[in-house]
This record gives C-alpha cells, sequence and structure tokens, in this order.
C-alpha cells in the first residue's frame, strides 16, 4: 500500500472522510456573544441542574454528542469509535460522557488542541478502514478549568490583561466513510515547541510558537501557501497569541494577511470583558461545529485549515518551575 | 476498500503491523521483584538525580523511548508519530518528553491501559498507510501517583490491603509496516464499563468487568476461545480483580484456565508487600516490554492476549461520589 503521507508531518487521505453532522452546546455568556445564533443549544447556567461542575461538563459533552448522533440520523451500532478529551485531570468528562456513550473509547489529550486531534486521529481510523463512524468531540467548562488550573471562581481573583476566558462549551461531529458533508482532506500532527513562556495566564504566548510551527510544516508538506485556503483559523491562541503566531510566520516569509484569526477571538465581542479572548477545548470546537460549518455549507468557505492550539502543562509542572510546552494540530475541511 | 473489522469492536490487520522492539526502564523496587533480569535498565533509586519525581518519571519515559528508537536502529526521520500517555495530570510525563523527542504527538489517556491503547492506535496508523513507523510508550512512577490519587508517601499512609503498588517503570516499542519481529494481528477497543465500586483502595475490583467485558467481545468478535491465546494477560487488574474478571467470565460461560494472568500480579512477589499486587501504566508496559516480548522471541509464547485495564476515575470525580469507570483494550500478539 502507498504511504498516504506528503512531506513531513502531514497525511493525505485516499478516501477523504465526510463531517456528517456536527453539534454544539454552550454556557450563557458564549450564547451572548456575536456566535451566540450559531449555536445548537445554550444552556442558561453553567449547571444545568447538576450538583457540580464536573457533572455539568460531561452531561454537556454527552448532549454534545449525542446531538451530532442524532442530527446525523446515524443508528449508534453503527459508530465504531467514539474519540474524546477535555482538560480536566484524568479527562473525566470524557470518560464519564463515554460510559453512557457505551461505544468502543479511546480517550486523547492534547489541551485545547483536542478537537483538532480527535478530529485528525477518526478520519485516519475512517481512511485506514478501521471504522465506518467515529464520533468526535471534546468539553471545557469556564469554572471547572479555572479553580483547576488557576483560582476557584468564587474566590473573584482578578484577571491577567493577557489570560483567556475558557469557555464553557462541547462540540461534537460525527464522522464517516460514506455521505455528504465537507471532507477532511489532510492533517498534520504537530510537534511539541516550548520557547520557555511560564506564565500560566499568558497561554497565547506559549501556544503561538507550536501553532506557526505546523503552519509552516503544513504548507511545505503540502507545498501550499496561506492563500489556497479561504479561512486559517486557530483554536484558541487569543489577541495575544494569534499576534505573535503571526509575527513569526512573517519573520519565516509567510505573510496571514486577514484569513488567519482565531476561534478565542471570534466568540467573545469587547464588551465580555475576557481580556486576551477564549480559550478551552470548548472554544474551538463549538466554534467550528457552529460558525466555521455554517459557513462552509453555505459556500462561503471552500477550504479551511483548523489549527487546534494545546498548552501541555499541568498545575504541577507549573509549581514546579516547568515552561509551558505548546502544540498544534491542523486539519483542513474542505467543502 | 474492506473494512479491516470483525464483529462489533475489533480490529483485524491487513499487514499486521510489526513490534521492531521494546525498552524497560524501572525503579529499584521492581528491579528487586521476580522479573528484575528481564528490564533492560533499573533505576538505582527513583530520582536517578532530578530534583523532582515527575521530572524523573518524564525522563524515564524518554528514556525507555529513545532505548527503543535505539535497539531497532530507524532513524528519528523515519518515526512518523509518538503516542504516549501516563497518570499524571495533563499527561504531563508524556508532553514534556515529547518535546525532548520532537516528534508528531499523539497524547492519549487511558489510565492502565495506556499501553495497551497506544500499541491500539499505533498499529492503526501504521496498517492504514499514515506511518513508516510509531513510537509507543507509557509510564509510571510511585511517588508522583501516590500523592496525587491517594496520599503522599512521606505521609506513610497505611495501605489497603486491596490496594495496588503502582509500578515506577516506563516501557517503550516500536512498531513499524515492515521488519522483523512479533506481530499485532488484531485489537479490541474496549468499552467503558462501570459496576459502581467506589473504593480508589480497591481498583482491581472497578476495572475487572471491563476486562472481562472486552474478552468477552474480543472472543465473540473473533470466534475464539481462551484455549485460542498461550497467554491472557491483563495489566494491570491484582490479585483481587483478577479473580473477579475470571468469575465473572466464568459466568459468562468462560473457564480461562490458568493461561489467565496479570502483569500486576507478575512484577512483585508476595515479600516485596505490595499487598493486591501492581498497578500504574508503567506495570504492563514493562513486563510486556521485558518478560512477555522475551518469551514471544524465544518461542515460548506464539499467540498472546494483553488486556491493558484502566480506572477512569479521578481524585476530584471520587471527592464528588462518583463511581470509578472502568475500560479494557486488548491486543492480539502473535510470534
Amino acid at each position: 500500500m502507498d504511504l498516504k503521507r506528503m512531506g513531513n508531518q502531514t497525511v493525505v487521505f485516499a478516501n477523504p472522510p465526510i463531517i456528517l453532522s456536527s453539534y454544539s452546546v454552550v454556557g450563557p455568556k458564549e450564547g451572548q456573544g456575536p456566535l451566540g445564533k450559531t449555536f445548537d443549544h445554550i444552556w442558561k447556567d453553567g449547571l444545568d441542574g447538576e450538583k457540580s461542575w464536573e457533572v455539568a461538563e460531561s452531561k454537556m459533552l454527552q448532549e454534545a454528542m449525542q446531538g451530532a448522533i442524532n442530527q446525523a440520523q446515524v443508528p449508534p451500532d453503527q459508530i465504531d469509535f467514539m474519540l474524546a478529551g477535555d482538560l480536566l485531570d484524568q479527562i473525566i468528562s470524557s470518560s464519564f460522557a463515554a460510559r453512557q456513550m457505551a461505544l468502543p473509547f479511546i480517550g486523547l489529550y492534547g489541551a485545547c488542541s483536542t478537537m483538532a486531534l480527535s478530529m485528525a486521529v477518526g478520519s485516519m481510523l475512517i481512511d485506514g478502514g478501521f471504522a465506518r463512524h467515529v464520533l468526535a468531540g471534546v468539553s471545557s467548562h469556564h469554572d471547572t478549568a479555572e479553580r483547576q488550573f488557576r483560582a476557584p471562581t468564587e474566590q473573584g481573583t482578578q484577571r491577567a490583561m493577557s489570560a483567556q476566558w475558557t469557555v464553557t462549551g462541547a462540540g461534537g461531529v460525527l464522522l464517516g466513510g460514506s455521505g455528504t458533508g465537507p471532507r477532511i482532506t489532510a492533517v498534520t500532527i504537530g510537534r511539541v515547541v516550548d520557547y520557555a513562556e511560564k506564565d500560566a495566564g499568558n497561554m497565547g504566548s506559549a501556544m503561538a510558537p507550536a501553532v506557526a510551527d505546523t503552519i509552516l510544516n503544513h504548507f511545505n508538506d503540502l507545498q501550499r501557501q496561506a492563500a489556497d485556503y479561504d479561512l486559517i483559523v486557530s483554536g484558541d491562541l487569543g489577541a495575544v497569541g494569534l499576534a505573535l503566531a503571526a509575527e513569526v510566520l512573517k519573520q519565516s516569509g509567510l505573510d496571514m494577511g486577514t484569513r488567519f484569526t482565531d476561534c478565542g477571538i471570534m466568540i467573545f465581542d469587547a464588551s465580555q470583558d475576557v481580556h486576551a479572548g477564549a480559550s478551552g477545548c470548548g472554544c474551538s470546537s463549538v466554534v467550528f461545529a457552529g460558525d466555521i460549518m455554517q459557513r462552509i455549507k453555505a459556500g462561503e468557505l471552500k477550504r479551511v485549515l483548523l489549527v487546534g492550539s494545546g498548552a501541555l502543562h499541568s498545575p504541577t509542572s507549573s509549581l514546579q518551575g516547568e515552561s509551558i510546552p505548546g502544540i498544534g494540530h491542523a486539519v483542513v475541511i474542505e467543502a
């Protein structure tokens, strides 16, 4: 069999997997943002009747996964794998959602890059002939993430201007080997890149070099340039990180222009006081499952490069003085 | 293309990937156990000159990964993916090891099942035509795991008789699409199974039903029985969990006999005071990379079923009163 690869890091599919459906669930703040109308379900509060934010987050992921299944109208016994991840220790949101879904489960961890990672790995499982359908999804929750990574939200700690606001949201997509919908034509799995940023209140800076590295390698591998895409969207660098990534790329000779933006910038507007933008696995998953999928289906976007970006630190590693390793995974979606 | 599947959960490879090499690194207690002579490198203590156990664990994983590469003598630019996971929050052992390896990195989380999971996913990436070589490995460390999941080891907390001792160890394997060595012929990705066990001091019981579920599905999918394998080895149920899994299987009509054992029972002997046996991602990885691989290569074992078992809880979920979801992933290795 021929190797389905080009260049150093990029996989090109023989039979590009299809995104049969996508479903997004968000919290109220996200619902009030500029993309509010693009989401499938907006919760009235962050608990939705559950006794803890962690239980609520897992329920939200489950809802997004089930929503994607329902929308595609694929019987669960034709879904061969569930791929999921989240930000919580031991990815409990995903594991507890997988307990309810009762599908063969592959747990992934790529921090905020996990939506792109799950779509990339899921596409390989389908194109490789190992699955008819793969359910992929991720979640994050503002209050579970803040108390785990930084400070409990009840404490009202002042946030740095470079900090990003973790999105309360979950997105799910159902990928298939046949059917109609946008196709995933290529993926570039990233390497860990670390420029020694240690500030957990400035994760955009920590992730920016990894996103730039993956974009550069993706372009080199496929002999493409920015103009070959209608939209190149990272998820999630925020304003500080996006500017840095654009600067690193510019110094490497790549002018990304206005087609380069970030899910963490798109989901909130200036009035929502989120400082450098948004973050969290949920952010790129709901922006992709909502706004981007709708614009692809409407014919507005023909070819999109989604670059998931992850900060692979833990509170323990930061307290021990380690810097924050970043990673970027890229997925090409075509109408 | 034909779907490479049999039954509900099992993937059967068209061109079974080859285990080109395996490398194991362990701590002193593991080195003193009955399998001591099968490990590639035994550390004199759990720090190996590093300033924290966490840094040491990541270094150990890196050593195991590099050891597998060196043994196979494959140039790093021919390794297309690194798959790794561990027990620490945000899998920092793996991410920091991936930072050093500089390979395209897919982070996995399956608790103690992660070695089997990484071999399963890695095999699909090779058989699917997406990689020439995949480096797969996992780690665990007694002192990092105890303080994260239970109590700091300095505290000297008394352990329950049903508790398992987290292994300090890391194992790495290099998988390839061509070359010589044992082959991975089929894999069964497990579903999450939860029988409502809540005791984090009795994780063998929490995982046993998931292991039984995966073995039953594997046998049904391939129309096989226990006698079709020379060794069926879970990793890691310990003595309590193995007895329970055998009992669940017996009630389902499957007598596993003496060929069913557990990596968590093999690695320590009764004199080492580990109570119900061993656990941790590192346990099944070093037992597989050492003892089992050596017995396969010596011709003693022709067909082995490795069933990685994971307890997918977190300290947060346990403190919130949740039970412990279990999972089992099975990998068939043939001489």
